[in-house]
């Protein structure tokens, strides 16, 4: 049995609008997943989920080994049962937050030795350790462990990483899973063009599930980003799901798309949303800016989410997070992730329809427009 | 026109059941209102106040003059409109606050001086100020400003703000209000019978749409504010509704039905949700001790509110009240609301079936019995 299918059922230039199979549910794909790092979507119960067509998320290896630990979501069911959602779950593998969040990290072959962000205790990460706790978790989809270098790193460290990555690469795909668990490789390589295509052949030699571009949004310049998404994202296998890790904006999704990728993942709407951040077809909207004090306006007009549709204005938005209410994260929660899931099957709809590249094109005009007007 | 009406259906004893009909609709009662301070009830939108069946919010004249201000939501179209909240709608009057929040109050015959808590300017209400704030909020209940002394006030203390709330109630009646719009009087009188029912003709004398009884559980000892609940509620005019405030615990609730009040607001539902205690017919649930860790029951057996019907356990919800994630403020809260909304219609159903007395002890035996098992 696999545990995971792909299949395309339309194309348009390099874009692509197919159907992702797990054991928990179908996922259209483009798509984007919302990210629920300890196995809850901030602000947002599971009926939310539902109700803003979330088709799969995305939770973290590394958080919800810290707390509660895997053990105990494995006794009480796994993390599907544990958060009440019964939907696709990817994890992410911890190769991002061991380097990123975890103290006085110390990599070796053999694995990362790190303190635990949250009490100071000893961790160590390898492929067989995250590869254990994905598989203790239950969850549908388990990312490889990866050495993901920072954005600004010269060749030899990003060749470095990116050799380590493939050795825990294989390592990752001796560990045997649950019959329903997916794997997908990760490719590193940096801004480097011929270190992306050597290291991509490297991976998809390994033969995974699915394949993830990692290392992209971690500092590098934009131009680098769309520069290798550009140079790469067309040359991954192309019947497997591609998946581009924590990227990004509205335009980084559409531009990404373009170039042939099927799975997103970010904080930004959620993370964006608690800060004041609102995003509409006009650009992002500063909830904060004194402007929207008096406005009677929805967040967009004839957005179809729950807060733009519940007769919630913008003054009454801005009067919450200035008054810091919980409400306020809900219903900005909500429409964020709804703005982003919305347009993810609107360039699925494109995509089908033929018209992707003019929607891509009128999309990104009117966006950017807006946000100079706006920002 | 009268503003607001009120029938009483069934009678047990003292026991009412009872409707109040406002401008925004009917209220059964007894009733609980959630406790909106700033124009929303934390964490909780205006659909999931539909859901759990909330038929009248309550919210703060004190809080809503200092963020966003009376004239901002008036023109945006009045509080109603600014929360999205089609229904009833009471108001504090703010005579609480400004004795408990607000900085260097100084009071006269006139009215208080107060600092702005929020920015330290200088504020003055009166009985003119507060009615009309009331008046430009749009809402459907206004309470009269009065002076409320602290629970352990001696008995000239209380005489003396008994007599100026008389004073300043008189001159509540005196505002020209919306059509639409009721005022209650407040009566104080501490803890001492003979001023509470002296206090209480003083202010049923000046005719007002509904009775408060103000002045309880600030301090004074739980059996002072049983006595005085049983001595004064059921002599409160029987064809106007008797609002009890800031009460109270599910026992406090049911005491004080049994003594005739129709009316409850309370943070304790809201409130003690975010510091992780859960109520039920077992008593308070302590979600955040460590025997919670690993269950797997709802927060409680036969509980229809969304958050125990949804298959989120003690477990999860320990979970993320350690982490701290904002899903937990929702969560709980939805359940403590459900259960006091639930526990007034349960109240009432006993009422109309002539069962309450009943109903109250086999209640107040349970809860306490399993208060004591579990704290």
């Amino acid at each position: 049995m696999t545990p995971l299918t792909f299949s395309i059922e339309h194309t348009h230039e390099k874009a692509r609008a197919g159907t992702v199979t797990t054991a928990h549910g179908t996922i259209p794909t483009p798509i984007f997943m919302p990210v629920g790092t300890y196995g809850s979507v901030k602000s947002i119960d599971s009926n939310d989920l539902k109700t803003l067509g979330a088709r799969i998320i995305l939770s973290n290896t590394f958080h919800l080994h810290e707390r509660p630990g895997e053990e105990q979501i494995e006794a009480l069911g796994g993390l599907h049962k544990f958060m009440a959602w019964d939907g696709p779950i990817l994890t992410d593998s911890g190769g991002f937050q061991v380097f990123s969040l975890a103290r006085l990290a110390k990599i070796s072959e053999e694995g990362v030795h790190f303190q635990s962000p949250v009490n100071g205790s000893k961790r160590f990460f390898n492929p067989e350790v995250v590869m254990g706790i994905q598989r203790a978790l239950g969850i549908d989809i388990a990312m490889a462990f990866d050495q993901c270098p920072p954005g600004d790193s010269d060749r030899q460290t990003v060749l470095a990483a990116m050799e380590r990555t493939t050795r825990w690469a294989a390592r990752c795909r001796q560990v045997s899973m649950k019959p329903h668990q997916a794997r997908f490789g990760i490719f590193q390589g940096g801004i480097y063009e011929d270190l992306r295509r050597r290291h991509l052949e490297e991976i998809v030699a390994l033969d995974f599930d699915g394949y993830a571009i990692g290392g992209l949004s971690v500092g590098e310049p934009i131009v680098d980003m769309y520069r290798i998404l550009e140079a790469v994202a067309h040359r991954m296998p192309e019947d497997k799901p591609r998946y581009l890790m924590g990227v990004g904006t509205p335009l980084d999704i559409i531009t990404a798309i373009s170039h042939g990728v099927d799975m997103f993942d970010c904080v930004m709407p959620t993370r964006n949303a608690r800060n004041g951040q609102l995003f509409t077809d006009d650009g992002v909207v500063v909830l904060t800016n004194a402007r929207h004090k008096s406005s009677r306006q929805p967040i967009m007009e004839g957005c179809s989410c729950m807060s733009c549709t519940g007769g919630y204005t913008r003054a009454y938005l801005h009067h919450l997070i200035k008054t810091r209410e919980l409400l306020y994260y809900r219903l900005a929660t909500i429409h964020n992730l709804h703005y982003y899931l919305s347009l993810v099957t609107r360039a699925r709809e494109a995509i089908v329809q033929g018209e992707f590249g003019a929607f891509a094109n009128t999309y990104i005009s009117r966006y950017k427009a807006g946000d100079r007007a706006t920002n």
